[in-house]
């Protein structure tokens, strides 16, 4: 099946994104803006839930924000002066609707919807504890877990309940919750997902990045910090520390590729980021040639860096064709030996006889790459050299990513050398993990404190990994497994 | 709004059939079958949850079964020797898929799915209890009520936390259980809704009605009894009877109206009890006429049994329109003012210049009497008389069945002589209370001790309304309110 | 595949109902109403063309009318005075929409809109000297031709065109053609098919039957005759006759089984019909037997009319199931085994031990009769007798109905008495051609000059079958198959 | 309404693309894919219609090509060798989907199908001819006229026939056209729109533009030439010129903006005519700056031109949203008084502080352009400065192209200079219509006898406007306005 889903893209992909308003009468148009601009980070499914002073009305659906929040009709039955959205590509918990968040609960206090981007270490083991003693889980889904941790707590106040969950799991998550009378962000101690806090007029505005904030014309107040509860009422904003201060590990993917280019995030342009790791390849790994040509759209601007940075021209010898559909033709084998190309295109005459560096943000099986050199070469190429603007992924993340088996990614099974054999090109080189950390902004990798998560290159996971190590030795929970209707 | 739904046809409706399947290949397959013969009881929504031995595969959906279920693919995917089913027509938890049962949770223990019948008298004081101690509910349906008293129990065997499930609520119940080693049947202590157990070769088949085996060739067993557990394993059949016994108080309106004519309910045939009670009205209520004419097409039997104690002839002087669509046309006044004959249509021949005796089961609101009796005095009919194969309706169910609020029951607020002249009939008479129990083989009404529910006619409930009576005095439940996509 | 669909049943069908309305401010909503009282005639499409004065909004769908026009937007966007409709089984084009009527074109003279019950039997052959000629056909419907007849025309008025288009026709045809003036009514020569004239208030009504009108409380004027062009414009109604007249045939079977109980044909009550073929099937094959049963529904009436004469009582003995999906389950080799009864089912306190007289109105291939005198054996009848309501069906239509191929006609290919053997019964009769006759009034068939079309039962074909003769001789139409999306 | 459809671009549409396959046993397949290669020409509707040697399978639908073509069901549908498919982004003939094509018609020698790019300037002249002789139109397309012309013709073969249509019509028409035995390929004499003719192994292609051929790895043959006939069979290819030669005209705005960067279309790289503009733009009308931003997509190859002409660094400092639903939200007046940026945003680090160059290719209404250069000068930019790669946009197009209405057209009604102001720039220039065609690689315009098609630019039409010229002097058109269902 030739598909132009994210893995044909054969990119890691973020699982989450994450937006609240609290105090506007738009709350839930505001929200579908806001999760409109987070639309790389999920695409699979998105929802939002407000809170009209008495219910709680949702729309929760598969596809895209634009199609599932673009009526009218829709937004008016979201009403209320409070909303808390999500998009996701795909969760820890299987692809049913019941799954699509925010999930909702009544509780002895009233009603609670929440969302989460990130992933939960420990949620199988938490969660045979509750349902040992008489829990109810509906989905399969990790964020479930914080719902049944708040209802049988044995606090009195909502956010004691929420300090007293959040400090029973491990993972990573940000999270946006909404109860009857506040909005509540959270982000895990080493603040893994980002998370940041805006203001809109007289309303606050809670959202994965801040380009969730420009779309509305919202200011960026600040991040919300690692380990940070922010809770938001009408008497203004309290924040709340109940972990202990350690370092903070932030994702370090976020710049190579999650977050969007136009976003800031911990206080640094992202497209500042990448293109400076298009100045550092060129530094440690240049090569002599006629043209740099990025593969788009996420190789644009550390290739626009490394033609800076080197003076080779930079031209745009691939095209993408950015109408895609969900899903595409079964091919016989006759299309398939073709090597049909739905997604990319070569530009011949910025090809032709030349020299090519072709830049891409990084490689994960390696299926993409091949495809990509092949057509540049049948364009003309006379060589083609290519540079990645991340170190090699070798290793799986738990912390919201999804990621392939350790034995579909092409580096944890290949040297450098042979991968460049394998993807056809004349050579390869990656940025090293000091160079990335470089661009960031810091000296490198300090590597008894690392300043980021980088446990994908490195294999240095910052957190337990409670569930992945007692795989296969717990009860099997059983399944509902619903059909669709049409 | 002129609707063909069911208040146009102006009955009270059952709300719920349940089926099982134990020990088939086919057992979805039976299911589907099963509940097509109990789509009388539930036309609104259907579900089936098989168990394959590992997982529950689910479908359940909006619309009549056999649009359901009628896919091949959609039975395949309800693989397992043992399923149950679901239909009906609202219940206690309003509209949304998520009240779609049969219900499923995960448990301690393993997978549990339930179905139905019935209504819960309680279930609001329990849920609070529940809710208080930290469990989450799903939906705002009672029968979620038997889940967390199941999950929460603190037996170790399934059939004992059932037990104690069952002790702790109010109201009228049939279930159909499905564990992953058992399906078990349960009808509550005074057996107001109906379960019958039949046998199709090596499996065991429970059904709200008899017409549920006929449809699949099985044979009848017995009926469960009032108060009884019903286990079925592979090691056959266990009864259990957790319940001082008491008189039992099976629905009388079963026989009046819900179940099928088809069907033999608690030992005796449902046509022949209507036409009995057609015998009791000539008996009770004679009158001289030329014909006697049936509303189709639950007034037949009585009409029948009318015409043959009177020797009156039968005739179908009113002809009913099958092709139901969900609703129908948003008339203008103009239209309204026609009184459109959607379902009924005068077969004039049979009516011009006679005296008409029309016979109906019942009068809920009147409105579609009155519209059937100006459509045969149009038709030229001499005289109308009126004879309802019922006492009058004049209180509203907590069992199970969907009533008008009292103030819409025409018999609360009219004696039978002011209905008479509402209806415009020339004369108008209910089977007495003693003549209904006649009908059913006993020698009248025990007032002390009445062997049927027949609350609706006579204001005496067997079973304690506790949520009834409490209303308006507990904490609101928070919904969430969730807009179905398309 | 066990269906429910009609051949199941094992009926013949009618192909079409059409109703017209014109000076109605509602005029679409009359029409959807009227459609719904005519459903009977067509159960797989419907569609409605309005007149607002410059455009022809129109809305044409799969499915039952109820369904397909009960939202108030759909009536709403059909605006205009005038509005004609029509219901459809299948027709001689095939399943597509464009097949679904009423058809339109863009004509010279302006839009007209076209509604036809009936087939043409030289549809083929005018179609080819028009296509010949340059005409372009959208669709493989018979009703088209009339179009590009009507287009081809040297005629000026409108009027003058439609008569030289049915000059070049033969076959079967009740027409309702709506242009941006006038609403016509046309009748074959032979009246083959019905069509009645009606009016409500200041509006004017053509129907296919009479209770058409009933439904919206319009008055029934007269039947259009055979042969006569009824054109209604607001100066009233202008009769016209352009053929020489010729006996009429009106088709029997619309007495047997199309038409519904309630209807007016041709001057006579179908219900007195029905009941008296029971009187004539009494005397002419009588039967000693305890209990008349009618296999329900259309086997009710001549059921009654049997038991009447015979003084037999009647009993439902065999209820039917009307919840009817379109399709249903694919059964297993185990369950086609056990004869699912998905839509008829034993009484069997009514069968049990009795001699039983079942009434059926035809046997058309003779599968579901077999079901169910075996069922009723099975119920424990001790004698089953047959009796059919009309002759042996022994050849096909042409002139509208669907019927089988000869070769799966049982009568066609078996005599009584091995019908008799087949089906399982102790005895089998037919009403004789004669007393089919005499039902109606008459005094029994006048084979020099029959009053009726009753060529599936004598092979007595009134009208030439041109296409049917030539067939596989003529140029072969290209076709273009489309895939209906979703 | 926010949406982000074509017109919130404020960019001229181009209406079709066309595509067709001759002798491979994936005909369907490969037109799906063509088709998706030129879905930028159209993204309101796709069809394919193919040829299996007896019937003319098809499917045609809304949506983009991937998501209609997606499945292998709808694929295998379509079988055959011979496939031709279309996509359009709106047609002279409504939105209705009777007027998708592929159209197809049944002919006296068989079956045809026609997929047209281009628009007729007398197709209503001509149907009313023809109307007024008897065809019956079904739909509003420009597109039947073809056929009907054809079906009329008195010329004995196919191609002869069609020989005798384009010499009736004027306009601009590229068309594909299948038949039981043929593939043909047409151009209009002067060539307006483009049509390119490739090979894949043994079998042939026709598509729009060489993408095309590019996806499915066909290799280009040559630019089908203007007035030429290609006539495809299993003989090979054969080339007829009905056409008394003249200058062509080919569409220069498909250089500007409608053909994709990596096709060649009429002998020249579209993506170094663009770069060329930049230089072009540079030269003519340079300004000091500090950065050089396109507005992307479309502005990209410009900008880069641009920067590499003047030597100003090149940055992406807008960012665009590629993930577009069809619609977007009903905005409030707060919401819209907000200024939301749905598919643009700042990449603020770029601008803050910077004079700023934007490039973009056109300006049609300017409501995009001032949208944007609020959001750069939100983001801090010092000066503003805007280049625009096409000469001022005054005149519509009448020959397949989507153009606002005179008065919307913002360059019909400003000059230069109060454009500027109303868009909020510093300085704003267009290049010249000389170098235009500069950059096309000629020296200039020759204002005798012009290489293109410029009359957007220049009111210069170069083919005859008759239905224009005769607007609403003709009869008025009846039409059906079919209600979709659901």
């Amino acid at each position: 099946m030739l598909t132009t889903n994210p893995f044909d893209d054969d990119k890691l992909r973020e699982e989450c994104g994450v937006f609240g308003v609290f105090g506007s009468p738009d709350a839930a148009a505001l929200t579908a803006l806001g999760l409109h601009a987070l639309q790389h980070r999920g695409q699979e499914a998105a929802g939002i839930v407000s809170y009209d002073g008495e219910d709680f009305p949702a729309h929760r659906a598969s596809g895209l924000v634009g199609d599932i929040f673009g009526s009218e009709d829709v937004i008016k039955s979201l009403q209320g002066h409070r909303a808390v959205g999500h998009v996701r590509y795909s969760t820890a918990g299987g692809k049913g609707l019941r799954n699509v968040q925010p999930l909702f609960a009544d509780f002895a206090f009233g009603g609670l919807a929440i969302a989460h981007n990130g992933n939960l270490t420990n949620a199988l083991a938490v969660r045979e504890r509750l349902v040992q003693r008489g829990s109810i889980f509906q989905s399969t889904a990790d964020t479930e877990t914080f719902i049944h941790l708040i209802a049988t707590s044995l606090y009195e106040k909502i956010v004691d309940r929420l300090i007293d969950a959040v400090r029973q799991v491990e993972g990573a998550y940000s999270l946006v919750v909404m109860t009857q009378k506040k909005l509540i962000g959270v982000r895990d101690p080493m603040g893994v997902r980002p998370l940041v806090l805006g203001k809109l007029n007289d309303s606050y505005i809670l959202s994965s990045e801040t380009v969730g904030l420009d779309i509305v014309g919202a200011e960026f107040i600040r991040d919300v910090e690692p380990g940070e509860i922010v809770e938001i009422t009408d008497a203004g904003i309290k924040s709340i520390k109940p972990f202990k201060p350690v370092q903070s590990r932030f994702c370090i993917f976020e710049h190579v590729y999650f977050a969007r280019p136009d976003s800031i995030v911990e206080g640094t342009s992202v497209y500042d980021v990448r293109k400076n790791i298009g100045h550092e390849l060129a530094m440690e790994s240049g090569v002599d040639a006629d043209v740099v040509v990025p593969i788009p759209d996420s190789g644009v601007p550390s290739a626009l860096g490394y033609a800076e940075a080197s003076g080779i021209p930079f031209e745009l010898g691939i095209i993408r064709n950015h109408y895609v559909g969900r899903t595409f033709i079964e091919p016989t084998d006759q299309i398939r030996h073709l090597g049909v190309k739905l997604k990319h295109n070569a530009n011949p005459g910025k090809l032709k006889g030349k020299r090519v560096i072709l830049v891409d943000d990084s490689i994960v099986r390696g299926t993409t790459s091949t495809k990509i050199v092949d057509m540049v070469r049948q364009a003309g190429a006379s060589e083609v050299h290519m540079r990645i603007a991340s170190p090699p992924t070798i290793n799986p993340c738990f912390y919201g990513v999804d990621t392939p088996s350790k034995e579909k990614l092409m580096a944890a099974n290949h040297d450098i050398e042979s991968m460049a054999k394998l993807i056809g090109v004349d050579s390869l080189a990656f940025v090293s993990i000091d160079g990335l950390y470089r661009a960031t902004g810091l000296e490198g990798r300090n590597s008894d404190n690392p300043a980021f998560c980088d446990a994908c290159f490195t294999g240095d996971y910052p957190i337990r990994l409670t569930d992945h190590q007692a795989e296969n030795k717990g009860r099997k929970l059983t399944q509902l497994v619903e059909r669709q209707s049409a």
